[in-house]
């Protein structure tokens, strides 16, 4: 399926360094009969090495994602420095306590009850983290492993609108720093190769809430040839 | 506390590295005041990088292991190839499910109801990685990464006897190359600096079990100076 935030991290890293490779979109509920032959866990993102011999399939995203910045070096996306890179691991690891948040407000039947959570809480130590270091993504001027690795979800905020109220979008006064940087990361090649629009993550979004997910949503569109 | 399991896989690598540093073990439920001014998070490990400017803390095991074994790359931890190198990794993150499976069985207040369930299901696929690897460790002919992010927990499998029952101790017929390995492992040098016995262990997990963890258990010998 083309939704799945965990695979979006991989599309990120692959395009970023321009790692040539094609995708395959597989329904979660009803997985084709030849996935668990090819993938060593029934999990996405599974990424199979074709030019290795056994052709080995890698799995877990942060995982797949470490080894390509170290199998294609050219492009790399952590700092050089191994203290800072251990540091912007920490950074990446922590923000699965706001992803986890992010789906108790998004899957929540009635959202509305929700509205005196703070859901964003997580958020504001990135917003202070990419205050401070004063540059435009947190991996300096350009995005590196911490910006992609975030962005899946920061891309679906703009979903928020159209499956709920415009009360629950990032605000633009908490979070100036993070609001710039989406508007730069936007404009970012690896960003606009995987890219969708706000209306069509909440239509996705609205069917995973309504307990029926829509793995095969833009389906027809995966299988057109890949421009990025 | 000295009983960690995660905290129990630093000690492991920076023994492993014969890299110098002082331990302090706190209370999990009265954290002491100081712990939060230094860690960047309520959890441990955290280490402190005390030497390097403004003395930085990292914190998560696997980080904090990945960190020591880029900066002291002098006793490797895995495999050169990037690829095995991921493969470890997919490895070491798997053992996860097994952990939780442990602790369900490990925390039950009435482990006697538990006697159908196959707690060790998740070690099958390790006895069969090990045994088709046909080497001492799953590193080779010394521990490496894996070997070292699995012991915590596969120390404590001679807690079991003490705690519960010898039926819910590794069974020799069915892990066989496991138990070679655990015994190898009793073996190796920096298993043996922070090794404890399966009643010292049994001891803990018992008071956690009763709802009060003896955090301060070993306390004074935690303060000796360290031989190893």
């Amino acid at each position: 399926m083309r939704f799945c935030p965990y695979a979006h991290r991989v599309h990120l890293v692959l395009d970023a360094k321009k790692i040539p490779y094609h995708a395959i979109y597989i329904n979660l509920r009803q997985k084709p009969e030849w996935f668990p032959l090819v993938s060593s866990s029934t999990k996405v993102p599974a990424l199979e090495l074709v030019k290795e011999p056994g052709k080995p399939v890698l799995i877990e995203s942060l995982i797949i994602c470490d080894y390509l910045d170290e199998r294609f070096p050219e492009v790399p996306l952590y700092p050089k420095d191994l203290l800072k890179k251990a540091q912007e691991k920490i950074l990446i690891e922590r923000f699965e306590q706001f992803i986890s948040d992010f789906y108790n407000l998004v899957l929540h039947k009635n959202p509305e009850q929700l509205v005196d959570i703070d859901h964003y809480a997580g958020l504001v130590a990135y917003e202070e983290e990419l205050k401070q270091r004063g540059t435009k993504f947190f991996g300096g001027d350009n995005p590196g492993m911490l910006d992609y690795m975030m962005w899946p979800w920061c891309e679906r905020f703009a979903a928020m609108k159209f499956s709920f109220d415009e009360k629950f979008e990032l605000s633009r006064e908490r979070f100036p720093t993070l609001i710039k940087w989406r508007d730069l990361m936007l404009q970012d090649r690896a960003v606009k190769c995987f890219y969708l629009d706000g209306q069509t993550h909440a239509k996705y979004m609205d069917s995973r809430r309504s307990g029926n997910a829509d793995y095969n949503m833009l389906y027809n569109e995966a299988k057109r040839v890949k421009l990025g």
